[in-house]
């Protein structure tokens, strides 16, 4: 028996054998024939086109069916929708998902299914729904792809989604399946794309076809051969562009099963914790919401916003946050660590030129306020003035109302601020290892 | 009697009277005789010439008298200082003064007097030593000068004299005589010269006769009548032009005697420094030196060049510095207020984006140095990393070596560096005091 090579192992942990595949196969064809005769039994004339990996067999074992219902370009965008998550429930029963785009998803024998509807367009230039391009992103992978390469992309969505960028989903911000296979169909094989990858920077640039000129800025620009002026991977941020580069240098110099198939993450134990925390000096606080009912696709993106909001907020008021994460389960917890959690009472506050007009404001603005008079350093008026709010804890209790914060973050839902102390003594294990454990998914 | 304005009894404090001008006159034509006398004995034949203030009739009480022995253009530079000194040691013993200009310093008569030698020049385009221009400075001023303006321009130098910013030289940074002249001699009198400055900005550009169109960064430009390439206040720092377009403005607001005859300041008591330094809740470190035994001129830039240096490495290693100044007697003491002088062990390091070539270096540097690995922030990689001092003092103690300083307090004689409870409780009131104190001279 031949020794099999790492990426041979992970292809056949990974890859659909025979008997998966009928299974799928089976599933589908129950699938379509069902959603044919809901569009039948309404009287309609509909095309059903499967879409996505399975449409492409480029599938993962256990995939998501995609399940597109086109509507002619004349159907008011209403009647899509009505008609569409109407054909839907009843074959799904399944839930209405949507941020952007209504579509039902449900489970189907077996398997995770999205059923869509889209308008069938006669170009995907015409573009008249968010996913109408879909079907030709379909098309144009099974007109490309060789039979070797299907090995390929398995592969590379493998690897991404071992070192947790796989999907362009607003939770993960990573590569989407499309763009996986056409980073394969560009580079020829899984290898060379770690080797070319490893090798990107900032702006990187690709292209199967002729395309737009006009300058995007984004980590990795790579122009849909079907709509040369979308970027692919417009999703991407530079954070997972970042991890996947640096993973693909780490691959190439050592490859390793954990890369596919990391270990799964354990909680540090508090006393390593509280070693640790006590070493370093910092203070970590949490601020804490109720987790808003909403799809994580609208959740995601507020969550970061609100955690950005949370640093200027703490930055402005010259607190120095050393390092921060969030974690999501029954309430959002924003982790926060800090320098040092209180300031002494006054700061210094950094007026104008003494020669501009409104100096004289400023100074009318301080007289009898700051500790002691303004005074001049560089040209410019300058006070020490006291500070309203010396805690990072207790600014936060202060200014959540005027902070810049993801709009289901602002009704203050189960708002809470947690002390150091606290965090260090309640059950904060997982949040503090969120925040502490930096070994990447493949280091574990 | 008619009351006098405010401006006329400072006029009839500062004026020589016409027995305090017998009294100059008499002291230096004394003085010119015994130079020529000296000059004659050595078989020399040069003219002596009287310049500043007392030669221009612009003087204050107990000016000091400015005497020039000029030599012709065919002497060589050693000679002159040589013959220069050499005289002015015979006349007057004082001693050599010079940080670029070789002089002699010393009294006569009651009077303060500088002799010094220079270039007999043809045009002050031709200077071949520092000072050749002086003669025709006082020429220019007695040339353009009416009897009014020189009451404007002694007005004019104890109003900067009161303020602090009165005088070229490296301690003060301010106004020179001349400079006080040419405000004069451009804008009429003294409450025009005040008016007008108190609208001046950064890079007010002033002159009375044609001059260089090249750019000159300063707080404020008077191109020299007699040099159109020079600027006559070039020497005036930032902070001085800023205090005193300030007081210009305050005092046109509500004049007082006190701008031109400042209280003397008063120590703050010990009392009142503790309570204030308690409830600001900042710290205050002292780094004291033993005085370098070197001319003003020299001693000042290097004291500013260290409070920049202390200030700067306090800064790159995280510290908050919320004021400073400097103190100088028989020791030269820099104090600092910082924020807080302990941080916590560790700190957050901000490395190369992970897609440059060095970041493998980086990740080399750091491997199993900081705390946790090395992770991923806005495509950089950051390190937790261990703090070698956390206190303010260790740490300067630490860098002293490596800091740039003046070059005169390289040496570290008498180089220490006091913690906050320490200043606090020994005497270090006028230090303190000195920081803390505020109001400006005029307020006291």
């Amino acid at each position: 028996m031949a020794i099999m090579s790492l990426e041979e192992t992970v292809l056949d942990r990974i890859s659909p054998d025979p008997k998966h595949r009928r299974f799928v196969n089976g599933v589908v064809s129950d699938l379509v024939q069902k959603v044919e005769g809901d569009i039948r039994e309404r009287g309609l004339d509909l095309e059903v086109r499967l879409v996505g990996s399975v449409a492409k067999d480029t599938y993962l074992r256990n995939p998501d069916v995609d399940l597109f219902i086109m509507f002619p370009t004349a159907t008011s965008r209403k009647d899509l929708e009505n008609v569409g998550l109407a054909i839907g429930r009843s074959v799904l029963g399944g839930e209405e998902r949507y941020a952007e785009h209504p579509y039902i998803h449900g489970e189907f024998g077996g398997l995770e299914v999205d059923l869509v509807p889209c308008y069938r367009i006669a170009s995907p230039l015409g573009l008249m729904s968010a996913v109408d391009r879909t079907p030709f992103h379909t098309e144009y992978v099974k007109n490309h792809v060789s039979e070797k390469q299907k090995a390929e992309i398995r592969l590379l969505k493998q690897f991404t989604k071992g070192i947790g960028v796989y999907g362009a989903e607003a939770k993960t911000q990573g590569f989407s399946g499309y763009l996986i296979e056409l980073l394969i169909l560009r580079y020829g094989d899984f290898r060379t794309v770690l080797k070319e990858a490893s090798r990107w920077r900032y702006g990187q640039t690709l292209h199967l076809a002729e395309h737009s000129k006009d300058k995007i800025d984004s980590p990795l620009i790579f122009y849909d051969p079907v709509d040369p002026k979308r970027n692919v991977s417009s999703a991407l941020s530079l954070d997972s562009f970042s991890l996947f580069v640096h993973a693909c240098g780490e691959y190439l110099k050592k490859e390793d099963i954990r890369f596919f198939f990391p270990k799964a993450g354990k909680a540090l134990d508090m006393r390593t914790i509280k070693n640790e925390l006590r070493s370093r000096g910092t203070k970590v606080i949490v601020v804490e919401f109720r987790r808003p009912k909403i799809i994580d696709d609208d959740l995601y993106p507020q969550i970061r916003k609100t955690l950005e909001g949370l640093k200027a907020l703490l930055e402005a008021n010259d607190f120095v946050v050393i390092d921060k994460t969030f974690l999501v389960g029954d309430k959002v917890r924003f982790v926060l660590e800090l320098q040092s959690d209180v300031l002494p009472k006054c700061r210094r506050h950094q007026g104008p030129p003494v020669w501009i007009d409104n100096a004289e404001e400023f100074l009318a603005k301080w007289k009898g306020k700051g500790i002691r008079r303004p005074f001049i350093d560089k040209g410019r008026w300058i006070v020490i003035a006291e500070r309203e709010c010396t805690r990072a804890t207790d600014m936060i209790r202060g200014q959540v109302g005027s902070m810049a914060l993801g709009s289901d973050f602002r009704g203050k839902k189960g708002f809470r601020v947690i002390e150091h102390e606290v965090v260090l003594t309640r059950g904060y294990k997982e949040t503090l290892t969120g925040l502490l454990e930096k070994r990447k998914p493949w280091e574990r």
